[in-house]
């Protein structure tokens, strides 16, 4: 099979360029994929962009999963869009923490995402309708299965590394355990083997918001014009929250007014503090770019994701790789804490594995995947170059 | 005037027994309670309990401001309701912390309030009907000046003490900025010259669920037989969560299921996990005893609470008392964190006041001011009698 590098300029603006995501149909008839929740879907369309170039040995290869609202649009721009950088731009790109120039790297929308990947929100094959909660339950198993289709799809067997954030690391730690022969390394960031009791009950505070809203109509608002756009917002600012640190609201914020400085005294007014017009303008950008029914699905994979409780214990799933690990966690991130981190790494190292582990100082919160990315690539960028050292020493 | 005592029945259960709620009218024409957001009420109903009993020399007085959704009813049991114990009986009775045996305790419903004192759910002077958005906006200032009038109607012109946390530490504050010779002391728990912006972003967040709730109808909802109950329920859901330590939550339910031990892969169950189905409870009964119309009153008043601002600045603010301080944080608590407390005594310190400041120990967050209240009694009970001991020396 031929790969095709989807970047279409050269580079000038330190990116990779103009980029066009591209789609694959997998788990075609006669196959299909059988899903962790007992579900079976007959085809998957997958949604992904690639950057940079695969190695004739084919063993510089990188996969990037990304975050609960994430999209294949890791790096570099759409045509036609200047304003469309990918969502990790700063860390994927020409001598960047992810070096293009060095690695083909890889990036596609989940399952059950609304970004080109099979979702809620694509037509179910009989009624030609939305599937809407139709759709069969997913898990984070299910999400790998299908990057891991894609990989071989694309001629890869064997990963440099698979990388990924929160949602995203959580993939990562569930590639190592399905599919341990297919990796070189796994790095695991602002992430863990599960989520807390806490991260659950604000998932599900978001889900509550999105199923009450009128508009959502059990699921079946596409075409109506009308989307649950309340409710989603709303899960969107919870969840917006609990990815900031006190620190850094504090700080972008205070308890500073949108407009002058003297309290409006009217409860109608919902964007009276900076904090509070912040909020409301990331639940409305939200409620643009991602769909209802594909966040009820993904909040309720991660709510699942239960690495030991599927394999069995912590060390008999991370031990079955040869993987190097990198784990990295961020002193003020309080959803996935450091402590999720440790019992992450206790486990890797309990299993003889080769693991490294960094708590990273930072204001940002469990933002801080998306925006500490000098240091991040600090990190990264020679623990890749080891990697492909050994592998190539080995082969 | 007389001062009644209101409980009727001697305690047998350790509480203070059967107890009514009193209502008084204030601020009633000629009079009237000019408002610090410029609005006039013509009269305010004010809901009271007292337990214990005033001493001749009325210096034995102890008012609690209550927090944001607590009531009039901190201690004793209402007629014909065994369940209705009151929200701080373990620490309002004979022997405890506020020992009704030698205390006389007052706690009232606050202005803007849904248990008896005036607030939105009342009858506006003409249109005779509920207020709803159309009552005026209020403060913490405005609350505290209808808690000294109702003293001063009960007869005391100075209290022992005047006690409170979170909402209700910050009219303790203000009452000692404001009425700086009505108090000997003042104690303030889990609380806060001002809400932080984290603070302000979830209060903004639950406002929001409220005001877009159908049932809403811009507060008009009286006499319906709808209320916004999704919308307040879930305000409740994501307020009770800040009360609520990551280590108390993952103490209390972890990953622990509802039913049985697997998973239902059913996106409608809500209530699958133990920590989704008791925040569905908490706000389920929230909604059974609170009016949405007071929550985003209150929450704003809370919102706009600066105590600096108000007064210059937090050592002229609390250097006008001669009161003694006692301030409490709790180590967990990251709604109303220690280093807001700090703050608070730093302040005090510099305006030479004498200050006592602890911070507890605790699992419990937010809600430990609620809960620990043994190590408190032990803190308060002798604070409050060389308060009084030093009081009659002096006198």
């Amino acid at each position: 099979m031929a790969i095709e590098v989807s970047a279409t300029d050269p580079p000038d603006d330190g990116s990779v360029g103009i980029i066009e995501t591209q789609t694959v149909q997998l788990f075609e008839p006669p196959a299909s994929l059988t899903l962790a929740g007992g579900g079976t879907l007959d085809a998957v369309t997958v949604a992904f962009e690639t950057y940079g170039t695969l190695s004739p040995e084919r063993d510089n290869a990188i996969f990037i999963c990304h975050a609960l609202t994430g999209d294949a649009h890791a790096a570099g721009r759409r045509v036609g869009d200047p304003d469309s950088l990918g969502w990790w731009d700063d860390f994927v790109g020409p001598g960047k923490g992810l070096d293009t120039d060095r690695y083909f790297v890889i990036c596609a929308n989940v399952l059950g995402g609304c970004q080109g990947t099979t979702g809620p929100g694509d037509s179910s094959p009989e009624p030609d309708s939305p599937w809407g909660l139709e759709f069969p339950f997913i898990t984070v198993d299910d999400i790998v299965s299908v990057h891991a289709a894609l990989v071989k799809h694309l001629g890869v067997e064997k990963l440099l590394a698979v990388i990924g954030g929160s949602l995203g690391g959580m993939q990562v730690l569930e590639w190592a355990a399905r599919f341990p022969d297919t990796i070189g390394s796994a790095i695991v960031l602002a992430s863990g083997a599960k989520l807390t009791a806490r991260g659950i009950a604000f998932n599900a505070i978001g889900r509550r918001a999105i199923l009450v809203d009128p508009n959502f109509n059990d699921g079946n608002y596409y075409g109506t014009g009308e989307v649950p756009r309340f409710g989603l917002g709303l899960a969107r600012m919870v969840a917006h929250l609990t990815y900031l640190s006190e620190a850094s609201i504090e700080m972008k914020f205070g308890r500073r007014l949108q407009d002058g400085d003297r309290f409006a005294y009217d409860l109608a007014r919902e964007t009276e503090f900076q904090v509070e017009s912040y909020l409301h303008y990331q639940g409305k950008r939200f409620v643009e770019r991602f769909d209802a029914n594909s966040y009820l699905y993904l909040t309720r994979a991660m709510d699942y994701f239960d690495l030991a409780a599927t394999h069995g214990s912590l060390p008999e799933a991370l031990g079955r790789t040869d993987a190097r690990y990198l784990v990295v966690s961020y002193s003020t991130d309080w959803l996935f804490p450091t402590s999720q981190s440790r019992e992450v790494v206790s486990a890797m190292v309990e299993a003889g594995r080769d693991t490294t582990f960094l708590e990273f100082e930072s204001p940002y919160g469990h933002d801080a995947f998306l925006v500490e990315l000098d240091q991040l690539a600090a990190v990264v960028a020679p623990f890749l170059e080891q990697t492909l050292e050994s592998q190539r020493g080995a082969g």
